[in-house]
């Protein structure tokens, strides 16, 4: 399970302010904390910044990258703030994210291609985002289908099934899940990404719904996760889940995070 | 969701020491707050003593029915500790457990039918517990074959398919789990139970682990849990679990319990 964490972040009051202030020791705490906390690639985001999205996109690479040197997932629908921040971003990168939806396809696409980056790519098209389980599975081997014709290796696709409110449809969870079940049972080398907490938005006692549908998506397949490292609880039932769902030989990374401390 | 609490059983040194001093007043404390907690069934147990047991047994089930009116779930595999309770048991008891294993089937099959209660049948035949899913669920499929056939209807018997510990063999939960589902998709009229906390034997953190096994189990269909309805934290990831896998509309059992309190 890849850990992709998610605290830096401009829609984050508190990170919002450090980038205002232009205070780069908040953001490298952030990373920091995030990276021994387990996480093995960091987000950023200022998508919050709107005109000024591609120069503090960029200044956060950079003072993310002053401070560990994990992988990082750059993150905008916005070409032109990827492509300042991919310009001076070492190692690989993940693009966060591309879609089926044609303007976006072609305007991220060529970044893909020029910087060598893996890609997240959410299931949805010129229609939006389908409640139809079988269409939604369809975008996402679509997506597939046109990454791979482009040239990215399918271990580079990160296949994101887009996790709704359970609030506002209650199928939302099962949605999600049976779009990582399938693209797991595909066979494929392509990852399958989400993140947790949308699932509860709108309902109280947020957390625990956050838990238990990570705990279900651990159990679909899902090989990848955004979300709060520093979260003890949270990562304590990923990795238990991994554990339940016999994808943890022996219990050994179970264990060996429990031996680190890194959850409760 | 069916909880049956767990707390009165004999193993427990607490629950022990009351047994041995005749103190009812803990028992019928445990009692009030299990239904309090949300449980709907009470197990009483007094396994650990042997000869004693259907003395004591009995005297659970009378200490308990003092103070709640909610069904019991009477806990032996030795028919006199069994009849010795159910003889004074009011309303329709749960006996727990058969197998098929022909003696204990045949030893407990009659008090079953004379008391008229439910059962939980325990998927183990004279080969033991398998570890091939396949086969758990045929002792599954035979032992509603069986009791149907003594006249136990569908809705009165509960397939327990066995947790064992994933410490021992990783795959000990999925086998679980599959079992379960495999008793959903029948379509019967007949219930699945299990209690979660075998799954964590021999691992730290078991709380972690059985939260998240509980998840899985509700997602693969369980309507009953042998649980402690007084761990907030369990009996939330059952709730959240219930909401997010689309067994709960309109989130109405969450958000109720939520406001009542009953988990956090």
């Amino acid at each position: 399970m890849q850990i992709i964490g998610e605290l830096i972040n401009s829609s984050r009051s508190q990170v919002k302010e450090a980038i205002e202030k232009g205070d780069s020791g908040l953001i490298k705490k952030l990373a920091r904390d995030q990276v021994e906390a387990g996480a093995d690639i960091i987000d950023v985001n200022a998508g919050t910044f709107y005109k000024k999205e591609p120069e503090l996109l960029r200044w956060l690479t950079a003072a993310v990258q002053e401070e560990v040197d994990c992988p990082l997932c750059i993150d905008s629908p916005n070409p032109a703030a990827l492509e300042a921040a991919l310009e001076i971003c070492r190692g690989k990168a993940l693009v966060n994210s591309i879609t089926a939806e044609e303007k976006r396809f072609k305007e991220i696409m060529p970044l893909v291609k020029k910087y060598g980056t893996g890609v997240i790519a959410l299931t949805i098209d010129k229609k939006g985002i389908s409640t139809d389980k079988q269409y939604r599975l369809s975008i996402a081997e679509d997506l597939v289908k046109a990454l791979v014709a482009e040239g990215v290796s399918e271990d580079d696709i990160y296949i994101d099934p887009l996790v709704e409110p359970v609030s506002v449809e209650s199928s939302n969870g099962l949605i999600a899940l049976e779009t990582i079940r399938g693209i797991t049972e595909r066979g494929w080398k392509v990852h399958s990404v989400c993140a947790f907490s949308n699932i509860s938005f709108g309902l109280p006692g947020r957390k625990l719904l956050n838990q238990g549908f990570a705990v279900m998506a651990v159990t679909s397949g899902l090989d990848s996760a955004i979300l709060n490292p520093c979260d003890r609880h949270l990562m304590g039932m990923v990795k238990a889940a991994m554990a339940i769902a016999d994808r943890d030989p022996y219990c050994k990374g179970y264990i060996n995070a429990y031996k680190k401390g890194l959850f409760q």
